[in-house]
């Protein structure tokens, strides 16, 4: 795949999660609810939050794909990510774990590797929460973002460069666009590795058309919604400034 | 009502609103309460959104108008829906009940039928909500809110055009809307169906105006804040496309 | 001190909390949550919000400063009010108590109060709120906020006139403000009053430079973050309209 193919299946796979208005179920932590929501909703998703335990089940079955975010948990939450997680795999439903901060706190950590128990299909990290997971046995895509991403699968890895300093002076930035790659394996069942590398650039391309907006990281907040909703193949081919495909194997 | 009684009735509501600073508790979900807070200040309302059992009660009887949203419930949120529905009618406060997505989940379905014994003044919601509840012998106002807001309070009736498709895009604009509603209730008690109209309207024309700035949903939220709090009776009868007051009987 | 130095106190305390990436812990409302980290990121702090009882110890152990924000009580949060400021009084870290509408709820006063016995470095909040406090014994600084911030501990007092009349209409704004105190007290141990100044200084320089670009309070929520990340000792003296120091002791 070529930064061409990338940005083509980028602006495909958008259109689908519009067409279909994808259901992502967001067990996500306080902080990050506004913009995770807005930002799935500026792509055409349709977000849900709730963790009760009396109704979870009805949302995560009408979802489309899940996220689990540890941040900011609480007794209920905690219960409600096992859960859900749970639930998404046995019925193969596409989720993402976002293991926000697991190098602040033993237990975040501890819940994070009993969550992979369950497979999810992507985690989403920076690299200081992914060099403190043990992954050995992990079939599923690694997301490390920051000035460059990296994904990894198995054999394959890719490689990105997109999105804006600015992204870093936003909470729950990187929240949102673990929501938002749910969204993308929703809609790319059949080369789920793809699909989360054009997820990346897709956030990767708003963030960079936001920074040239920008005032500040006010400002940049605000245009991050903006240019989610208005993404196309030519926004994100003019804004990854590098991309590379080291696939050892493609979907089949 | 045309639709110049309508302006002048809302213009005149939203400046006894700021007078007063009416005070409006919202129990509300956890993605909507930063913009629900911000569109009431932004109005000259007073937002609290306390859902402690120790203090709630305290909350309730020094607010002039509640809101009940029944999004992201907890165990203690639930709690806090019936006590102070509850409070609220056996004091004559005005009350709004949002009845967020039961449609996707029977529980929150029957949250919303129970809360309906405490005879909210008026249920805003939309049209999928609407059509689940069971509202035999409920005598308030409904306010189904979508690109036609339409409001039915026993044999009156009334329609709207207003606002903007970017509503649809802001997280919690509709829960937004329910807690100004609470708003105009709790200064319009002679003609609550007249009031509400009026937060509608006001709301509409809000959205219309962010409309025009807008470069997207996340400059549109920024505007809609901004428009709130400078909406006046022109503003209103220039945004306000349509507008039927159908009522067969009005306020005494 | 005059307004040159302390707008000279301000920038330099800026960039301590910068190349530090001082870490603020924020046990704080919910609707507050969102402004509160993005200010603190504006300014190159970094926020974390848990009030887990299974890791709050850990997050306040590893932060640099600790907010306390009575807003939005749940049990687990009360709990981990105490257990933090007791964690923070301990080991000298500094911390900050936001006592969040203690004249609406007698239960709210009765923490607040409580709380005080752990000795926070400095209490931030309105006036009406502080004519609730029963503060004989309190050596901390006391520092209460609105058109003229008025700074107090012992003998010494301050006053300072900055800020914008918007900073009132967008939600927790004033929270916000707490935790930015907290990133002060953090970097400004030798002399905690005059940092206490300086943070307020800063924030009303930010809501200033944000009032001239304000179309609303949407807009200025915005341009208040971008105003955070931009500000130095000049754009703080040109915002600052008055300003007196009667320190009648200095800090050895």
């Amino acid at each position: 795949m070529d930064v061409f193919e990338l940005a083509d299946l980028a602006q495909d796979l958008l259109r689908r999660i519009e067409d279909r208005a994808v259901r992502v179920h967001c067990l996500t932590n306080s902080v990050a609810q506004p913009i995770t929501a807005n930002a799935l909703l500026a792509i055409g998703a349709v977000p849900s939050l709730t963790a009760d335990a009396e109704e979870l089940s009805e949302f995560v079955d009408s979802a489309d794909a899940l996220l689990v975010n540890l941040g900011t948990p609480t007794q209920e939450r905690r219960a409600a990510w096992v859960a859900a997680a749970v639930q998404a795999s046995g019925s193969g439903k596409p989720w993402v774990l976002d293991p926000v901060m697991v190098d602040r706190a033993a237990g975040r950590l501890d819940a994070a590797q009993a969550l992979l128990t369950f497979r999810p299909d992507a985690i989403r990290c920076n690299a200081g929460e992914a060099a403190r997971l043990s992954l050995d046995g992990f079939t599923g895509i690694l997301a490390r973002t920051g000035a460059e991403d990296r994904i990894s699968q198995n054999a394959n890895s890719a490689s990105l460069s997109a999105g804006h300093p600015y992204l870093a002076k936003v909470t729950a930035a990187g929240c949102a666009l673990s929501a938002i790659l749910a969204a993308f394996l929703a809609v790319g069942r059949d080369d789920p590795f793809a699909a989360t590398v054009a997820g990346l650039a897709s956030f990767g391309a708003a963030g960079a058309m936001a920074g040239k907006r920008a005032e500040g990281p006010g400002s940049f907040a605000v245009a991050l919604l903006d240019s989610l909703s208005t993404l196309d193949a030519a926004a994100i081919r003019e804004t990854v400034t590098a991309f590379t495909d080291d696939r050892k194997e493609t979907a089949q």
